[in-house]
């Protein structure tokens, strides 16, 4: 079972960081935590799967014993629905998850994406992503993943972010 | 090794038959072997990866001792090149890649594409697939199996084929 888990994860296996902007209403901001840097950050370790393969994502489940599965809505023309096993709780990733794959290393280029996706939570479990400076730092780290869209215009903002809000508050 | 390729390909890994189109000109049809159907039917177990992970299906190769690897031309705008570890001799499907997944099972839903490449390749060594009877059977299967493009069409090409024969001769 786990070689089948490395390979599959090394095909199917997706571990991703995502900067989720802040409210426009500054109000809420004071109110909810994270948001110190005007983002908050997301970590996801997710394997995607169409309904007929859906009970090899619940033997993942089983398996990790953290995580859940989610539907994936899908808007194209795929007749049939995508399922979703996602681990996104930071004790979760940090406790099962990476220690799994620190063990049964990945054989494919994801082995590279595994290791930024450990840095990045290194820092965060250290709340560095809550400042300016580890935020970018997160951002740069994220910019080496495959596949991954261009963080170059959140960098730019969290640089410019002090004069921001100087300007906003002024 | 053997659980991590088979979850891998669960991930990965594709099972695919493909109608040729015979040429159009009708005089190189007879000299060529294999068209009596109008289609030469192609057999293919294939893992496409990135140029990062090249190493893994050399790796591949190495294990299964056939097969070629070969690159992707990419028409998009990726950045890196495309490779497919591509074993497509019946000899070898039939003798080492079938008997593999015979022994160890894959988990997802392309398991049900392998048992259908299955029924497929037996067919075709009985040389089903040179009958138009036989080609239809074939097309029929490859309909029932995932993310395959329809056959619809050369279903209905290979349905009409004695009578086209007859005005094209006539």
């Amino acid at each position: 079972m786990i070689g089948w888990i490395v390979g599959f994860v090394d095909g199917e296996g997706c571990f991703s960081i995502n900067f989720v902007k802040q409210p426009e209403r500054k109000e809420l901001l004071r109110i909810r935590k994270g948001y110190k840097t005007g983002y908050q950050i997301a970590h996801e370790f997710a394997v995607v799967q169409g309904e007929k393969s859906l009970p090899v994502l619940k033997n993942l489940q089983k398996f990790f014993k953290v995580g859940g599965i989610y539907i994936n809505r899908r808007h194209d023309n795929h007749k049939e629905n995508l399922y979703r096993f996602s681990v996104s709780k930071r004790d979760d990733l940090i406790n099962v998850i990476i220690p799994f794959f620190q063990e049964n290393k990945l054989k494919t280029s994801k082995k590279n994406d595994f290791n930024l996706f450990v840095r990045c939570l290194k820092l965060m479990m250290q709340n560095k992503h809550l400042t300016k400076e580890g935020a970018i730092t997160i951002a740069l780290i994220c910019e080496k993943m495959n596949h991954q869209k261009s963080r170059s215009e959140i960098i730019r903002i969290l640089r410019n972010q002090t004069s921001n809000s100087t300007r906003a508050s002024g």
